[in-house]
């Protein structure tokens, strides 16, 4: 298993970027994301997207050199036309418009369509967070999701995405599927060759399985959604936000669309206060984390820091690529013709 | 069982909450709130609230007569501060404060302070998606849900509420708490002497138990999150958006506050369009509702369809009440001078 440097991952997935087609700054902004959600240790978000991103290029719904644009905009509200750029381009700059916004008004709530993949939510909201700002991210996607009770896919996996600033520690960051398992967890246990958990899927005759390869057929099953009806709601409510409320459409007629986006900043300073929100984010995670904990747990952590502890330590110690993932890069960079 | 008229009941919460020193019209809005849920089937939420509100309004953590005012506003936001009135009179100002800044500016963000237990967040959602708008709130309460991993009690039950327009049935209205339980839930298995479901509580010394009564103790134990990591990570986010942002406060130093609440509305006018809006959100839930389905499972249905349906059952056949509700009613009006 290949060990590198984030640097080196950076710079390689930058030049494989560029020799698709990608222009120059396009390139280290996709490049970066992705890097960040390997050193973060979510590899289903990581420079193993690449190989889905060369087709998207080939088969021109990533337009290099396309740049977002404001097609709709008032004070507080913006509709982002991604002129099908990179989905990371787009989401960048539909997140700056939205801090932007909200430190001007209060609350900026911005809407994408036409747009790529973005990749990992995480990496917008945290931003916001950053900014001192709470950040709220939805994205939809096509149809692999079943509806509670349903046993063939309407709904996209849906991931949803919350970040807040934490003093003295990394950003509080959710980043979750609101269905039982993602698509690249599938994809990555049937690569391993290992079961999924139980719950997760059915095949494409609704029977439930743990055998991805059963799942993915053809013809294929589908994923279940999180807890049952709770996650059916919740992935309901991110197409709406995301597919319907954007224009961009719901799972099962997006068309070559792979995502819609809606992305909200608000100001504490509008509401409560920065400086309290601060303080009642913060003793609230200190509370959490000084709980009592059931037996054989070791410590409590938010979400945001087992990945940030990750980052920290695969800044030091590099980052460790699966094999099959850097020998795909590696022909992948021959068929465009550079060497990794 | 007595079967009331939903007329009956809310003339009854009424003239109850009247005795109980509310104002006229406080008494009529917390009853039709309060009845609302009760025709919903979500008896939680219903008439068996009156006797925490007789808590409440003599132990002055609900104020009558207090009315709740903007202590900040600017075009897209403001923070209500409820002075300690009823719940329901709070939110449904916060709302309707959300609505106005939607329509006038394509979003409208409200926090509140200094409120007390609102109720069914779906009256609030709902309300905005029947002016054709996105409708989302949460509100966070008290600690009594353990973190994952933890075995005290650090965060509340933190409901979260979606709400979409659909022509030609209910709106898409999704209320949900974040734990694996409800409290109300575990209350009604307690006086029924039943147990609840595993994988949903665990006593003051963080073992799991199905027995309401050992949960309750004394020492009292703690609901556990919604799937595990996921539903953890949802309850922090309604803690700190409902919380800490509003400057309520989390659960463990809420003081005397039952609820803090964030209302967003927002206008698909400004976005992708409120008829293509209404069209991708109709033609996912004709999707979704003609899915295969699972062995067993006759009809899908989507979140606020069985609650539509059930309303409109028992707005022809009345609302069965539980024995022991209508009898601590008619205790409760005893005490407060008055016959049901």
């Amino acid at each position: 298993m290949p060990v590198l440097s984030a640097d080196t991952l950076r710079d390689a997935a930058a030049r494989l970027l560029r020799a698709l087609g990608a222009h120059a700054g396009e390139a280290e902004g996709v490049a970066t994301h992705l890097v960040r959600a390997d050193l973060r240790g979510v590899s289903t978000h990581g420079v193993q997207l690449l190989h889905m991103y060369a087709e998207f290029i080939r088969d021109g719904a990533i337009r290099p050199g396309a740049a977002p644009s404001l097609a709709a905009e008032s004070a507080s509200t913006a509709l982002v036309d991604g002129h099908w750029s990179f989905g990371q381009v787009v989401a960048d700059f539909a997140t700056e418009t939205a801090i932007a916004k909200a430190r001007a008004t209060g609350v900026g709530l911005v809407g994408v369509c036409n747009c790529n993949h973005i990749g990992a939510l995480a990496d917008y909201t945290e931003k916001m967070a950053e900014c001192d700002l709470l950040g709220f991210t939805v994205a939809n996607s096509d149809a692999i999701v079943a509806p509670a009770g349903g046993a063939s896919a309407q709904l996209g996996t849906n991931p949803l995405s919350f970040a807040a600033p934490v003093g003295g520690g990394p950003p509080l960051v959710m980043d979750m599927a609101t269905s039982a398992i993602t698509w690249g967890a599938v994809v990555r246990a049937q690569t391993l060759g290992e079961p999924v958990a139980e719950g997760t899927l059915l095949d494409a005759h609704g029977a439930p399985t743990t055998d991805p390869t059963t799942f993915f057929g053809p013809p294929l099953g589908a994923i279940l959604p999180l807890a049952g009806h709770k996650g059916y709601a919740l992935a309901l409510m991110v197409e709406v936000m995301a597919g319907a409320f954007t224009g961009t459409g719901c799972a099962g007629e997006m068309g070559e669309t792979p995502q819609g986006v809606l992305v909200l900043a608000a100001d504490p300073a509008r509401f409560g206060g920065a400086k309290e929100f601060r303080g009642h984010t913060e003793r609230l995670l200190e509370r959490v984390k000084a709980s009592q904990r059931v037996s054989g747990v070791e410590e409590i952590l938010y979400p945001g820091e087992p990945e940030a502890r990750r980052e920290a330590e695969r800044r030091r110690s590099g980052i460790p690529l699966d094999d099959a993932v850097w020998k795909a890069l590696q022909e992948l960079a021959a068929t465009a013709g550079i060497s990794l």
